[in-house]
């Protein structure tokens, strides 16, 4: 080999030498702004130093969770529940050959990760207070999950004078731990409060994807067990009682787990032309009232169920000349978002916060915005009868069908079938000013009709249901006798299929039984069972 | 005639004419008595001189009161309702030709005289909010008249509101009225505060039978619409926050009847054996409950219906070893004034205070210790879903059946005939801390089982129904599933007659048609078409 060479090859190796000594300062560099990174987050989401050394991975927290617990979970719908550790417990459970059963506790539904995979994984002896996930509801129609479908507002002080068994365990999700060891909630509040309260460990999932931005928006009081309950200070929609977190200390925090995940909530769902019609039926309804003066000028407080018929009332009310509205409700969905948006809103009052996936990035781009016209509360103040009362709320729900006598169906397929539960739909119609119920007055492309003789499962009674909307047009039930509500119902909101068959099972059962409400016993279920049978009720 | 004779019989003349003088000086002493004691009456009855002008005969009063209106009168129960102007009215319409018919509002059921007798003249088309009266109830259960069965709280807010059309007359029975003209209600305050706003005319019974001393007992308070309403400021069933007095003012004042009639208020029933053992086995679940910390020792404020399953229930409480109690109800009735009387209860609250015939004297003679312990109030407050959630009332009312998933029908029987309606039973259940049911688990001699598969009405659903109470035991539902609910009815609340029955029914439905709460829609009602065809559900 020539020295020419031995150089050139000797100058190549510097260079080459050189550059791997460039990349390693560089893969330090990046390192140092990791951790540097990763300090600051630390810093930020764990403001107490002691609390940051109990940071672990997802999978050695849930091996705090024992089989038989009482596991309560943060969260109200797919929004501001725990990510990571109950995924880690399905890993877990679905690698054990013996068996291993928890009750969950939850505010309300949660995700798909906990309800719909611990279902799978039979990890659920007992499931309360709310679901919507279709793997559950399959084990909770077979009778293998026990479901107690409770009041939401209730769940609270059930826990709290252990009318149902303490929590052993709860898994939050936060934004950030303060210096005190408090909890700084994220999109759902539900029950957290009182879940922390009783639990003997609690969990933290520190969720980076939730922006620190959401810190205020929460506005945390709990209420002591009677008698020694005072009066809830709240005489607006948006009145701010309590604090910003939730009382937890660092003691009971037994494990912090660090997550980036978005909530997985629902996509937007498009408004229908049959949710137009029942929009506009509902908001020409509203506009009447507020004409005969029995509702003020920009109305009172509105309380909203989700999905396509809810959506399409609240854009209605963007492009309507309603001012200065305010919402008392459960979940702060889209819609709600808009109302704000559109300036139609001063404030919103909710426990959960979920925008959809699409809505999600200008909700986080305008966080600050919003959150001077949002409150977070407990769902035992968003959905207590003493407020809803109170500030006159006008509770819209969705029934699932709908009896010639006003009594709703929010739940039972059939009278046997879990479809959900019934939520927070009772807390607000069993005390509300103005309690609407909306349906489309047919199912299933028209073998079902949502208006029956009588309903095969009462949630909501005649003495609460006040006013239906369908497509077809509203009835006001206030102050009618049964016979009258079952006229107007019939003759305002039945699809013309059932028009005649229903006013015919009506004009027969006031011969043949007579009475305040008319009913054929023979006959009052027999659509239903009908349905069962020939796969209609024509 | 001899003079002797003539002297004689002019002696005795004398002697009759000093008698007749002597008898017509006290006569005109007597009547001077009379009128000095009309006028010590009017003076401490009606305090402002100028309304002691407007003192007219009821049949002046019933002259007021014209075809088409909406008539509204005082009371609640058969407490405190007006005796003598609707009396009146009954006459002047039993003579008349032409058809003479008005809507009749009222705080609850009334008087005989009341909806019994306007229902047989033909009165009445239209009553809101309840009734107890066979009379009344033939008429409503033809069709005839048209009955609106409502929650009890609910009806202030919608008069106020307009919901339903306001009031022209209201007929309110008085203690005394004050110098501003303002009404000091007697024993049933019911709505009055509200109808008095609210009525064009007002026409005031004041009835001598009903003692001064009722005077400041009533404590009023009424409510501003939504979105003005406060906080109601009680935390306590003693807590007084109102006037005296209902505002009135004597304008508003058309006329003035006196009256000096009793209240008809039920006899005493007499407790059953079966109503004992009812009451035995609710006693033991509150001592259980306290002794397992779910209720604090002197438990909560009891809200209790009448009859006499309420009766030996209450007391079975003066036997127990309970102490300081307070009762937060609707109708004061014997047993809770013997709570007060044996030191048990410390204060109770109420809307109406009904002693029977018998307690009566009792009552009137100790009136100044009662009146320290009991407050009455408007039943817009009585029955408020704000303070009975605040405070925590334990509900205890009476179901006419039960179903196996915890539904409550308390008004209609075999699903058709009204019985009463749903009175104030909503208010409280749908809002109690504890929200228990009684029923005999048996009714008609054995005929009739009052546990079902199905209920055939629903006045109160499964969400609300905490704990089912007959003299078979105690069903504590609360946590459980559907299906667990039915196993603890079934085992614990059902007669032997009928276990097995039932369960058969349970099992078959959890086998046809499965789901959460499972049913066989073609079976649900059987049991109540079997009575109807057979007179008997077995």
């Amino acid at each position: 080999m020539s020295k020419g060479i031995k150089n050139s090859q000797l100058k190549k190796k510097n260079v080459k030498a050189s550059n791997v000594a460039e990349k390693i300062e560089e893969k330090v560099e990046k390192t140092d702004k990791v951790v540097e990174k990763a300090a600051e987050v630390t810093e930020k989401r764990i403001r107490n130093l002691k609390l940051q050394e109990k940071v672990v991975t997802a999978d050695v927290a849930a091996d705090m969770i024992e089989n038989g617990m009482i596991v309560a979970i943060s969260g109200f719908t797919p929004s501001g529940y725990p990510k990571e550790v109950p995924k880690a417990l399905t890993k877990k459970v679905n690698a054990l050959e013996e068996e291993f059963k928890v009750t969950l506790y939850t505010g309300s539904s949660t995700g798909a990760d906990i309800d719909g995979e611990w279902a799978k994984a039979g990890i659920i002896e007992r499931r309360i207070p709310y679901q919507t996930n279709s793997d559950m509801r399959k084990k909770i129609n077979d009778g293998s999950i026990k479901y107690a479908d409770m009041h939401l507002s209730h769940m609270a002080q059930y826990i709290n004078y252990s009318v149902i068994p303490k929590v052993d365990i709860a898994i939050i999700e936060a934004v950030a731990i303060t210096e005190e060891g408090d909890i700084i909630p994220s999109t759902g509040i539900g029950n957290t409060a009182t879940f922390v309260e009783n639990a003997d460990k609690v969990i933290v999932e520190i969720n980076e994807a939730q922006p620190l931005e959401l810190e205020g928006m929460a506005d945390i009081y709990t209420l002591k067990n009677p008698p020694r309950r005072e009066p809830i200070p709240i005489v607006n929609a948006g009145n701010r009682i309590g604090t910003t977190y939730v009382t937890c200390g660092s003691e009971k925090i037994c494990a912090i787990v660090m997550t980036n995940t978005q909530d997985k909530t629902r996509p937007l769902t498009e408004v229908s032309p049959v949710s137009q019609a029942i929009s506009d039926n509902l908001i020409g309804f509203l506009n009447k009232e507020v004409e005969e003066g029995k509702l003020p000028k920009n109305l009172l407080p509105i309380q909203s169920g989700v999905g396509s018929v809810a959506n399409a009332v609240l854009a209605g009310l963007c492009e309507s000349n309603f001012k200065n509205l305010s919402c008392y409700t459960e979940v702060i969905q889209d819609s709600m978002l808009k109302l704000i948006k559109c300036g139609k809103a001063d404030v919103v009052s909710g426990t959960s916060i979920s925008p959809s996936p699409e809505m999600l990035p200008e909700f986080i781009k305008d966080i600050n915005f919003f959150r001077e016209k949002i409150v977070l509360r407990p769902q035992e103040i968003s959905n207590n009868p003493e407020i809803a009362r109170r500030i006159g709320v006008i509770s819209i729900n969705t029934a699932l069908e709908v009896d010639i006598y006003g009594n709703v169906n929010s739940t039972h397929v059939m009278g046997s079938k879990m479809m959900n539960g019934i939520g927070g739909s009772g807390d607000f119609a069993r005390n509300a000013y103005l309690t609407i119920f909306t349906t489309e007055s047919i199912a299933k492309k028209g073998d079902i009709s949502s208006i029956v003789p009588m309903v095969s499962h009462v949630d909501h009674t005649e003495h609460d249901v006040m006013v239906i909307v369908t497509e077809q047009g509203v009835a006001d039930l206030r102050g009618l006798s049964p016979r009258e509500k079952a006229v107007a119902i019939i003759e305002n909101c039945v699809h013309p299929d059932y028009k005649d068959m229903l006013m015919e099972y009506f004009e027969e059962a006031c011969k043949s039984s007579g009475g305040n409400t008319p009913h054929n016993l023979e006959k009052a279920l027999s659509w239903h069972t009908k349905f069962i049978k020939t796969g209609s009720m024509k």
